[in-house]
């Protein structure tokens, strides 16, 4: 058996334990958190503690933590034989250097609490301060994901910004679409369809290769139309994204 | 039988294509296209010409083309007494006030040639020259869709407006995710799964209350390190994206 501890209570921490508790081969010993009602909603699945001197020993420890929490809450972490990693996508492997094993294991993907991901279709991106821990990383990765990848503190950087334009962007576009559309009085029922087909589509085409609309076919007086019918204050958004568009695909205006 | 006739053979008039002919109601009597090469994958399944003389009579005459060939080819149609309509969703409904009976018939998706989607669910937006009109329009789109709505030409243009945002804009970030992936050796295979959580989430949850990520947090340290990290053609984007986060989440900075 495989044992695992996790620290922190919150969307990262709740959807580790469905995966590792969907594993044969992995136990999960201990959950850690400083707040005690954080805890209430594992209770009767895991044994919990709020006291590190309580931590139990085991082969991992997974710091499921926000970014500017971890280092603070390694620091009151006795100094453990097993690897101990956090699932950061920001911070680098570093902030757990006071430790002899310790590593990165990074889900990307957006969690939210109430709804279900399927984690075996979740990329795992994993650092470890020797081969021999990434080895033992991937070896708990392979549990619960079928996406392992070893990637560098520098390169989750740069997947940390992309993510950004892919999910947080992506996602105030979606808001200002809804906006638009309250603020006129039509249901956004009637977008969905259409936001669910443009991510569907990357599946098969390059986005490059699926870019459509006015912007790329420099049509001004869509363009024009549309930036008469905006809301004022998405005029100036709507103008950056269609140079945008414009630049990227190498229209000379 | 409802008699339809199609004039066009992009990528909406192939998708009405397959959603008239699955229904038991419809017969898609002709297909009209000035091109015959592009009439030539419709051979067999429907009955084609390249001459307006040759239109046959029918219910509905369905002009699934571009905004800026509508009213040409319109003009060249003969005074048919069926119902006319485009499929546009920028163009008003008086492009096609020469008839007698006219309207609206916009299915609100972005179409691919290849890829199939289910007609059913995409929304048609409907308009008409008069309430009988709009009925027979309601008769014909329900054969195919199971969202029919009533939209003018005016609340029409908002929802293209909006579509700029949910469906071309999105799409160029993520080109613009992919790009930051490529530069950097990563493959953009690791934010597919993301991208489509994104835009699966919104089905439960409003786009205003999904939004998560450094700029909502006014988390300026991961900020700087996304700015550093990203190509510099993307910074300004960043900047401009996240601003635009925070000024509609009522940030004040």
């Amino acid at each position: 058996m495989i044992k695992v501890i996790l620290l922190g209570a919150g969307n990262v921490a709740t959807h580790l334990v469905n995966a590792f508790q969907s594993s044969e081969n992995v136990q999960l010993t201990q959950m850690y958190n400083r707040d005690k009602e954080k805890l209430t909603p594992f209770k009767g699945r895991v044994k919990t503690t709020t006291h590190m001197k309580n931590l139990e020993v085991a082969d991992f420890y997974i710091l499921a933590l926000k970014d500017d929490i971890i280092e603070e809450v390694a620091s009151k972490m006795p100094k453990v034989d097993g690897i101990v990693a956090h699932t950061s996508g920001g911070k680098s492997i570093e902030a757990l250097s006071r430790f002899k094993a310790y590593g990165v294991f990074y889900p990307l993907q957006s969690f939210s609490k109430n709804r279900w991901v399927n984690f075996k279709e979740i990329p795992l991106c994993l650092e470890a301060n020797s081969k021999e821990n990434l080895e033992k990383l991937k070896f708990l990765g392979k549990e619960i994901s079928g996406s392992i990848n070893e990637v560098s503190s520098e390169d989750r950087k740069v997947l940390h910004a992309a993510a950004v334009f892919a999910n947080n962007f992506t996602n105030h576009l979606y808001q200002i679409a809804e906006d638009i559309c309250k603020q006129n009085g039509l249901s956004f029922e009637l977008l969905k369809p259409l936001i669910k087909e443009t991510a569907a589509k990357i599946s098969d085409l390059s986005p490059r290769d699926a870019q459509t609309g006015p912007a790329l076919r420099d049509d001004r007086q869509t363009i024009a139309t549309h930036l008469e019918t905006l809301p004022e204050e998405y005029r100036d958004l709507y103008k950056f994204l269609t140079a945008s568009i414009q630049k990227s695909h190498g229209k000379e205006l």
